[in-house]
């Protein structure tokens, strides 16, 4: 990741058929956006313990509203990250799967959130040292 | 990552000193808002290059305003990620250097541009399918 052959700035087309994050029209830049989106995090992280109900998602994503959940994990199911199964119950009961691709993106996810839980500390302290340093400015 | 031992939805303070990023208060929910967002993955990414002036980085992120810039530069260097070095030039020359720990989190999201740029067809490819069988319900 270090090597820098996927950084050609205004030259996209030279690096097909990777994509070019840093390029404004790159669908890579919105993938980005998306699959950062904490919601979509979180959910992802959920299913990677197993299949689950809508109603177990609401209650474990603290502070999620019903219509965000909808929306995120209809934005999911689009990309192909879940699948979705609705069991002709009444009422309908609906279960979210992870897919191999999900997996996948849930893999390279975990870093980031073992990263974000084992160094909030550290940058907790960082902000307090700036904004101390910010006010002596003043 | 897989063994959820951090997801302790509702008790995050059993799972201290780690965070949860399931709980709605703790930081590290805030925190990974932050370094999901675009721009700042796009910056660091260049920053893991070398340091950078402010000129070349407004450059090589497209469609970046000046202003999203200085606020998306300042809140990584109040967390601690990278750090401005301002030479007393006419006109003021400013760098950027990451620092260790934003190096860190450069090598984590590594795994997430990567897995973006090398899946981004198939997600692609996913979404016109499940938008051509929307089409076909109405």
């Amino acid at each position: 990741m270090q090597d820098g052959t996927f950084f050609s700035p205004g030259h996209p087309e030279e690096t097909t058929p990777r994509g070019n994050v840093f390029a404004r029209d790159c669908p890579t830049r919105k993938l980005l956006d998306r699959i950062g989106d904490t919601w979509s995090v979180l959910i992802l992280r959920l299913l990677g313990d197993g299949p689950q109900r809508f109603s177990v998602l609401k209650r474990a994503v603290d502070g999620i509203s019903q219509k965000m959940l909808s929306q995120t994990l209809r934005s999911l199911e689009r990309d192909g990250l879940v699948t979705r199964h609705a069991e002709p119950t009444v009422p309908v009961s609906v279960t979210y799967t992870l897919t191999p691709l999900g997996r996948e993106l849930l893999d390279a996810l975990g870093f980031l959130i073992d990263w974000a839980e084992t160094r909030m500390a550290t940058v907790g302290a960082n902000q307090r040292r700036y904004d101390a340093r910010r006010l002596e400015e003043i």
